[in-house]
């Protein structure tokens, strides 16, 4: 058994099931590149930034060394209280990552960290250095911001996947001991208290199953219906930037600081299928209907507000000041996937498509080695928006919460293609990937996201007919509905062929978003493009380019971007001249010269 | 000698002189209304805040009394260490109007806050409650946050008032002792040292003027040479943010937070007027034409980042997130009046009148007792707007600098309607209002804002010829320049008209401005309007409405608002339904039912 990141139990109310992680590879094309980067640049790159830039010396200080605690203090701010949790999220890549293949020096590093880490933790099972070096020791004192339950949420995360993917349960007797902790002063029996930063609730679930031990789902369920009740006080930013101001199963909108909400909904809807509980799962889809609708950018990023790091009101998606973080669009795809599993609607896998081709991948360079925190549509050239960090990729972060959060999706990401039971296989992502499950082998062959063929092989099959569900994206041309369904008694040999259409396609905005009004964008199957000024005609700023509707994009080669790309030329005016600028896969940008870029281009 | 609020010395290199403020008057119409209710209702009511909210008490802790240090602390964030600061501006506020007027009751309070603050300054001269109460008692540690300077800057501002108001020396026998403890620790021969937020730099010069003392400009001079070379260090914002990041003379635009910005500039001009230094005023004026072209919103706000409250890029202007300050509004009338006596250039005047009608007097209800510290020019209904603050005007702020800088300068507007001297009387700002100088007397009467017609009386005049100039707003559609010159001899009796001519106009915005692309907004005269919820047709949604271009909009008296406000029938369309939208002035918004608002409406 070799269980992915959301592994429902048998019990478990809901329509999908998950593809045990070794029964999905991805072996080719683009998403291969990716994985492939992750592993040989990004996750050593991240280990080299977590021990030179405090995290591991602080458990090493928690662990009795001598030294002083960098919480990658500003000089104007709070210190950082969570920074354990960067450790906790490279240790759950690297253990996904070394579930796709061994790998010595990696495998070293991770011991290392765990070493570090079993060593920091208290005889009494409490863990969190930033408490036990410069908090003053007593734990639980500061609910609200000290983000103790959120580390032992990524704790217990890393510890999962260190079971699930290598029957390795170092983690998971320490995530274990730190539970047990939280448990005494917090279960049923102990006093009310829930962390200022949603995310332990969906570790809860994971925890209880792993472990069967129903008590970790008790203490999840006990935490969801404890929010929502003004238990942790207004803060500075409002009951609603932790979802404080309405009980989880009543909030009709999605409301506050955005990676908050969804972590608490990822946790509600883990809840909810164990529990059976409808009501709940009711209130998260009405929720997810809400932010797609209203408060969702194009690029799958979603909030809009940098103050808080909030959603703002519906429809307030200002391309310039957008905040969507990466560990917002991060969020976006966990909960969507568990959406997924637990309803069979294929907008949950239109949505992980949308966020995973533009608005994660915006948060990693080409190089794998460099990041954004923050995701804009539009970027002016200006050194002030340099200087303040929201025009260059940096190669970490003092809160650096979105480059492991990458690690780690990037590493299971095989988990999120396919689900299967007796019934069949629903291909929910494409990609060159070969699929087992249930005795049914198939080999997967594409050039998507830049072509729209897909081969489906049957390479094995049960002596039983089963059926092949293929998502058709939303973007498609097809007038297929959205899932294309072939039902039989297949034989080895049998190959299936999906044609998408991913042509050039000129969206509007919504009349009622007013920051992009009188503009278009440019997408071309799953991606946005965008323009930058690098490419725009010579001896012109991109501020000054309109569209021009009276002469059609067209497809253009991008090799200079990365093999396969393909480009739009994109017809504009400049003072009434006739040009062409040339719009590159946002995901790509700010990886050339930086400067200006914009996706919603004035018409 | 009642000398104003910005007073220079005769050797002082600038073009137009301020009135003694005891020379101008304002006696009737729409700003002797705001005159008279700041005088009545506002600071009476601000003296209770600050009696009930801390900042008195605290000063209090300081003199030795015992008690709990009230920082408005919120429950995430730091405290607030410059409250101080806002009993000084009161205490500025209430010296202004007292020289307007006796009011013994006014007085009373003013002794008290006068006598608080004397006892609280220690022995040594020092004078700051949050060091000397909670924050250690050793100076001068923190001077990136510790707002020190800054609160000195106030104390000394209003020390100048009392001094020029009343002839009242106490304030700045202690203003004086807290500038001597500064000058010995970072004077000529101290260590280098600027504060994170600028404003001593204007009130040294200030402070040299009515003492006569050199070494005050000599300290606003070396601060003003200190800044700009990184001796803050990049703080969490990057040096930008209190304008560290390039030396005064040399910054090319503005940056950072917006009212240090300013604030700073005003220092800078104070000095480069009195030490006839061109090449820094030339600085100056090259950042304010960059912020008047590329960074100011219609309503003569600026600031558009909540953030860190800073100018955002060139046309970065969204107008639900603008930021615009109430104080940024402030500070940009207190620069523009300094640029204009430096200059004489009517533009600066402009820029008074805009931002006075309109992203300053928002931040004041029409009860005088709730403001604003932010000024969208859009609101959507949406509740967590309004539990962010964002929506619902507050009797106060935890961070209240706001309320008393709106008191002292409604207590001191009428410094800033007229300049004159030997060769005449140069009128800037429209009132009725009774103007003496250099042995004229002129009576000015006018309906204005609401009509345009100016007549100016002259009721007394010295035997010589003289020239009344009267500043033309930009807006006015006469083709008369910027400003009409009448050269005579004058008799008592003589009148001039000016016939200003306030219609409708229909502003489109500057293309590069995106977030208001294929928006019109309504102006009349000085005045921006905009359309409320309240006022929208029956059964519709503000966000709903488009601009009907096909008729005209039209006038209609709006007594409920205010007496004598014109408003603005603005015909619209609802699903193609033609309808009328009642626009009010935008400063008269948020002041009845609180729902949406829009300045910008989509064509």
């Amino acid at each position: 058994m070799n269980a992915g990141s959301v592994w429902p139990t048998p019990a478990a109310k809901q329509r999908l099931t998950p593809i045990d992680a070794s029964g999905v590879e991805i072996v080719g094309g683009f998403w291969a590149r990716r994985q492939r980067l992750n592993r040989e640049k990004t996750i050593p790159h991240g280990f080299g930034q977590l021990q030179r830039r405090g995290p591991m010396d602080n458990l090493r200080l928690a662990a009795g060394e001598r030294g002083r605690y960098q919480a990658e203090a500003d000089s104007g701010g709070s210190t950082f209280p969570f920074l354990d949790s960067d450790v906790y999220k490279w240790l759950e890549a690297a253990g996904w990552e070394l579930a796709r293949g061994a790998d010595a020096i990696l495998a070293a590093a991770a011991d290392e960290a765990i070493g570090v880490v079993a060593a920091a933790q208290r005889p009494d099972g409490y863990l969190n250095s930033f408490v036990q070096v410069v908090g003053g020791g007593v734990p639980y004192q500061d609910l609200a911001w000290g983000h103790e339950f959120y580390c032992v949420a990524h704790l217990i995360q890393a510890a999962v996947a260190w079971r699930r993917g290598l029957g390795d349960d170092r983690l998971l007797t320490i995530a274990g001991r730190a539970v047990a902790h939280i448990d005494a002063e917090f279960g049923a029996r102990g006093r009310p208290g829930i962390d200022g930063h949603p995310g332990i609730e969906m570790a809860l679930v994971e925890l209880a199953r792993v472990t069967g031990e129903e008590r970790h789902l008790a203490l999840a369920e006990r935490m969801l219906g404890l929010r929502g009740r003004g238990l942790i006080g207004p803060g500075r930013f409002g009951p609603e930037y932790w979802q404080d101001h309405e009980p989880v199963r009543e909030a009709a909108t999605v409301a506050g600081h955005a990676v908050r909400q969804l972590y608490l909904d990822c946790g509600a809807v883990d809840a909810a299928v164990e529990l059976g509980d409808e009501e709940l799962l009711t209130a998260v889809r009405r929720r997810w209907n809400d932010l797609a609708r209203t408060r969702t950018y194009l690029t799958g990023g979603t909030g809009s507000r940098h103050r808080d790091e909030a959603f703002g009101d519906p429809y307030e998606l200002p391309p310039d000041r957008a905040y969507t973080e990466t560990c917002a669009a991060i969020a976006s795809v966990m909960l969507a996937w568990r959406l997924l599993l637990a309803t069979g609607e294929p907008e949950y896998a239109d949505a992980i498509e949308r966020a995973m081709y533009n608005g994660v991948l915006s948060g990693l360079s080409l190089t794998g080695e460099e990041f954004f925190y923050i995701n804009p549509l539009q970027r002016r050239t200006h050194r002030a928006a340099e200087q303040a960090g929201h025009g260059r990729r940096a190669p970490w972060y003092p809160c650096a919460c979105c480059p492991p959060n990458l690690m780690r999706l990037l590493s299971s990401w095989h988990h999120y293609l396919a689900t299967g039971d007796e019934s069949g296989v629903q291909i929910h992502q494409y990609a060159d990937a070969d699929v087992t499950a249930g005795g049914i082998r198939l080999a997967i062959r594409t050039e998507y996201p830049w072509q729209g063929r897909v081969t489906v092989r049957v390479v094995q099959t049960p002596d039983r007919p089963w059926t092949l569900a293929l998502r058709v994206p939303a973007w498609s041309r097809a007038s297929t509905g959205p899932v294309v369904r072939h039902s039989r008694q297949w034989r080895a040999g049998d190959s299936v062929v999906l044609d998408l259409e991913p042509g050039i396609r000129v969206t509007a905005p919504d009349p009622r978003a007013d920051a992009i009004r009188g503009c278009v964008a440019i997408e071309r199957g799953p991606l946005v493009y965008c323009l930058e000024t690098v490419d725009a005609p010579a001896g012109t700023e991109l501020e000054d380019l309109a569209w021009d509707g009276g002469r059609p994009p067209g497809e253009v080669p991008r090799p200079d971007i990365e093999p396969g790309v393909v480009g739009i030329d994109v017809p504009v005016t400049h003072s009434a001249t006739p040009l062409t600028a040339g719009a590159i896969p946002y995901f790509a940008w700010a990886n050339r010269q930086v400067e200006a870029m914009r996706v919603w281009i004035p018409t």
